[in-house]
C-alpha cells in the first residue's frame, strides 16, 4: 500500500501546464484541467462542467440575475424544443442557425410527424407564446429572461468557448416603440459591460456588429469585445434590436391607446458559459487560472502547516478560529485541513486561481500572526491575525483592481491605428492585436480582409468617426471599425 | 375606443374556476390559467412557465439549494445528450426508460454515426465521468446535484404534475460502503419531508416504494407521498439506493484504505416541478391557488384604493410609506398602483393565491389604519399602520401553520385502515382516500388490485408491522402499507 503522500505526489505529478507563450491553446487545455474546471463528456462537444467550474458560472447567475431584476425584468422557461416550421418562419433566422440544429426525430418509439430542434436560440418559441399574451399596450413592456442550455451542433469545439450543448441567459423583451426597444437593447449591453468590467475584471470595447457579423433575424447587433492573452478578441455578450421582424412572422400585436393595433418592437440579449473561459483567457498565468474576487467561489484559502500531532492540533485550533472570523467578516473562505503536504496544497489552488492563500503554522501562532499570499502578484506578507479580515478584504479589493489594470493595459498596448493596409496585414502576420481603422461598410471587403489576414469587424465603436478612405479598398470610408482575430 | 375598465372587465370575465366538487380535474387547468402559472406549449405535452409560476420554482430552488449544500452537496452541470449505448449498459434502466426516450437521430445537417437520447435522467452520464473521477478513497463520498431539464415523453400529459420536458434537480453520490450509501439515501429524503412539511405546507409520509414501483435500476426507493384534495396521492420526492448496480456497469472502483479495489456505492434522488402541482392541488379553493407563505413569491399586496384624482395621489403616498416599511420588515411585498378597479385587483391577487392582501382607502387613512385580509380563511381586520409590518409577519405564520393543519386533517380523515377486502374495494370505488393494509408484498397481487380498484401501493411507511393476512390473497401479510389512487 501506498503512503498518502505518495499517492498525493502520484496525482500532482499529473498536472503539467504548458507555458503561455509555448502554446496558448494547450495552456488553456491544460489550465482547465488542472482546476478541475471542466472534462469533455462522451458525446462530440459536449462538456460537463465540473463542481469548482459550476460553483463560478453559479456566482456570474447570481450577480447577473439581480441586475436583470433590478432593470424590470422576470425569469420565465420556454420549452427546450421547437416545431420544425417555427424556425422557417424568419428567413434569415432559419437561414443563419440550419447547419448547427440537432433534431429529434423519433420519440416514445414513433417517428414523429414533426421534427423538433433542439433550442439553438428561444426567440420563435417564445415570441409563439408573447402573440397569446400580449393584448393591448396594458401588456406592454413584456420584459423577460430565460437560464436555460441550448444546442448548436458546431464542427470545432473547446471548452466553455464553443461547445455543442452550453448554458446561458437569454432576455426576450417586447415594447410599444422603436425608441423603447433601442433604449432596451442599450440598457442591456451595459448591463455586460459593467458585469464584464466590474465582476470579471476584463475590460470590453461595447460597439456595434457589422451586417455580416449580426445575429440571424436582427435589425442591429450590439456587442462587447474582450481581449484575451493571445491578442485575440472574444466576443463576450450581445444586445440585439429585432425590430418588427419576429413579431411580423409571429403575428405580435398591441392595441395602442389610440384603439390601433399594431406589432411590438422586440430585443433579445444573452451571455453564456463562454464568459468562464474569457475570465480563463484574461487574467491565468503559466501556474493556472485566476479568479477575479468578486466572482470567486472561494476567494481565500487558509492552509494550516504542522509537522507532529500535537502541532496539528494546535494549529488546527487557531485555524478555525481564523476561518469563523473571515467568514463572519463575509470573505468567501475555505480551511484545507486535509492530511496533505502543504506545498501540495499551495499548488492546488494556485492552479484553482484562489485569490488569497493564508499560511499559518505554529510559528506564526507564536507571535500571533499569519502568512497572506496574493495570487496575481506572488506577494507575500505576514498580518496580525486580529487584523487579518480587514487585512484580506483590502487584499481581495486590490486584487480585483489590479486585474483589472493589467488586462486594460494589455488591451491598450495591443490596440493600434493605421490607415495603412500593408502595415495591418503585418500587424495581423505577427503577434496580432487589436486594430483600429477606416471601413467602407462593405460586407465583401470585410470577407476579403478576412480570407487575407483571418481578422474581422469585432465592433463598430460608439463615437468614434470615420475620415478618408477604408483601410483595404478604395472606397470612402463610412465607420471606424476595432479589427481583430477572433474565438 | 374602449374605457380602461371596459378592457379590463372583458380580461376579468375570460377567468372562470370551475368549482373543485364538480370537476377537480377542470378546477386544476382553471386556477393554473387564472394564476397565470403555466401555458401548453405549441410542443406535445411541453409545457411554458409563465414568470409568476416561475418565481416560484425559483423560491423552491433557493431553499432546497441550500439544504443539499448544507449537507455537503456541490452541484456541477452533465450533457444533455446520452448515448443510446449508454443507457442500455443497466439492463432495468433500459427497460424502464425505453418506451419513454425523445431520440436526436440528426445534428449539423447529418446523421448521427449513434443515436443520441435526450436525458430522461442522468444516472449513466454521471456514473461515467464518477468513474474516470474516483480513484481512491480520498476522493468518497462524492456529492454532486445537478438542477437541469429531462425529457420523458408521456402519452397523457397534465402541467406540472407529468410534462414531457420538467424542471428537476437530481443528486447523485458515490460511498465507500453500503451503510454510508444508505444513511445519505435516507438523509435525502428528510430533506424532502421538511421541504415538503415546512415550506410547501404539504404533510407527507415517507416510505419505501414497492418492487413494481422502484426507480428502474434501483436496489431501493424511498419516497414522500402527500395527499391531494381529490384524495388521490401524489409522489412529491424519491430517493434511491442504487446500490453497486451502476457502479459495476460504469466501472466506479475506488482503491480502498487497505488497498483494495472496489466498486461504490451509490445514490440517487431527485424533486421536480411536480411539486408545483402538489402545492396546488393540495391548498386550493374555488378562488383560485393559494401560495403557502415561506414559498410565496409574493407574500402581500397592497391595494391602495381611491376615487378622485386627489385621493389617488394621498393614498399611493401613504401606502408607498407601507410598501416600504413591510419591505423593510422582510416581507415580500407588492404595491399594485394599476389603474383599475380595486375590485378586480382583489379577484386577481386571490386567483394568484397571495397569502396576505393590504386594502388601503382614505378612510383608513384617516384612523392611521389598513384592512388586512387572508387569503386562506378570508378573515378581515383592521390593524394601526404603525403595527402592520409585524401584524403581516404573525399573519403569514399563522397562515402557513393553517395551510399545513387542514391539509394535515384533510389527510388524516381520509385515511382508512381495514382488513376487509369488500370495504377496500368500496372506499376506492367511493371517494377514494389511502387505506393502510397488510399485503403479501407481491407484484402479481398488486397489479391485481390496481386492475380491480385503480390503487397501487403509494408506500411502504417505516416502523408499521405487518399481521394477518393480504387484503387481497390469501397469503401471510409480509408488509404494511399506504394504498390509494395517484397522480
Amino acid at each position: 500500500m501506498k503512503t498518502k503522500t505518495e499517492e498525493t505526489t502520484e496525482k500532482g505529478a499529473k498536472i503539467k501546464i504548458t507555458k503561455r507563450g509555448e502554446d496558448f491553446s494547450r495552456w488553456y487545455t491544460d489550465v482547465i484541467a488542472a482546476a478541475e474546471m471542466a472534462d469533455y463528456a462522451p458525446v462530440k462537444g459536449c462538456m460537463v462542467i465540473r463542481p469548482y467550474g459550476y460553483a463560478i458560472w453559479e456566482n456570474f447567475q447570481k450577480v447577473l440575475d439581480k441586475m436583470f431584476k433590478e432593470t424590470g425584468h422576470e425569469n420565465a422557461y420556454f420549452p427546450l424544443f421547437i416545431p420544425e416550421s417555427f424556425l422557417k418562419r424568419e428567413e434569415n433566422h432559419i437561414e443563419g442557425f440550419s447547419p448547427e440544429l440537432a433534431v429529434v426525430t423519433h420519440a416514445g418509439g414513433k417517428k414523429l410527424e414533426e421534427n423538433l430542434v433542439v433550442r439553438p436560440t428561444s426567440e420563435t418559441i417564445i415570441y409563439d407564446s408573447f402573440s397569446k399574451w400580449i393584448e393591448s399596450w396594458r401588456d406592454l413592456p413584456l420584459l423577460l429572461n430565460q437560464w436555460a442550455n441550448v444546442v448548436r451542433w458546431e464542427m470545432r469545439t473547446r471548452l466553455f468557448l464553443r461547445t455543442t450543448e452550453f448554458l446561458w441567459q437569454e432576455g426576450h423583451t417586447a415594447h410599444a416603440t422603436e425608441n423603447e426597444a433601442e433604449e432596451e437593447v442599450l440598457k442591456m449591453l451595459e448591463v455586460y459591460r459593467k458585469f464584464s468590467e466590474e465582476y470579471l475584471a476584463l475590460p470590453v470595447i461595447p460597439g456595434r456588429k457589422s451586417e455580416n457579423e449580426k445575429f440571424a433575424g436582427a435589425l442591429r447587433t450590439y456587442c462587447i469585445e474582450g481581449m484575451m492573452q493571445d491578442k485575440k478578441a472574444l466576443q463576450c455578450g450581445t444586445s440585439h434590436n429585432l425590430g418588427q421582424n419576429f413579431a411580423k412572422v409571429f403575428d405580435v400585436k398591441f392595441l395602442d391607446q389610440e384603439g390601433t393595433k399594431q406589432y411590438v418592437w422586440q430585443t433579445s440579449w444573452g451571455v453564456s458559459t463562454r464568459l468562464i473561459g474569457a475570465l480563463i483567457m484574461a487574467h491565468g498565468d503559466d501556474n493556472g487560472i485566476i479568479v477575479p474576487p468578486k466572482i470567486a467561489a472561494v476567494q481565500a484559502v487558509i492552509i494550516p502547516i504542522w509537522k507532529s500531532e500535537e502541532e496539528r492540533e494546535k494549529v488546527l485550533e487557531a485555524a478555525k478560529k481564523l476561518y469563523e472570523e473571515l467568514k463572519d467578516g463575509g470573505i468567501g473562505v475555505r480551511l484545507d485541513e486535509r492530511d496533505l503536504r502543504p506545498a501540495w496544497k499551495y499548488f492546488e489552488w494556485e492552479r484553482k486561481g484562489v485569490p488569497v492563500r493564508i499560511e499559518l503554522g505554529p510559528r506564526d501562532i507564536e507571535k500571533s500572526e499569519a502568512v497572506m499570499v496574493r495570487r496575481d502578484t506572488g506577494e507575500k506578507r505576514n498580518v496580525l491575525q486580529k487584523q487579518l479580515a480587514d487585512e484580506v478584504k483590502k487584499e481581495l479589493e486590490a486584487i480585483q483592481k489590479n486585474l483589472f489594470d493589467r488586462a486594460l493595459k494589455f488591451q491598450k498596448e495591443n490596440t493600434f491605428e493605421t490607415e495603412d493596409w500593408e502595415e495591418f496585414k503585418k500587424i495581423m502576420a505577427g503577434d496580432g492585436g487589436f486594430v483600429k481603422a477606416n471601413w467602407c461598410g462593405e460586407t465583401k471587403c470585410e470577407l476579403e480582409i478576412k480570407e487575407e489576414t483571418k481578422a474581422t469587424v469585432r465592433c463598430i465603436p460608439f463615437n468614434e468617426k470615420a475620415s478618408g478612405k477604408c483601410i483595404h479598398c478604395d472606397k470612402k470610408a463610412k465607420e471606424k471599425v476595432i479589427f481583430a482575430q477572433a474565438y
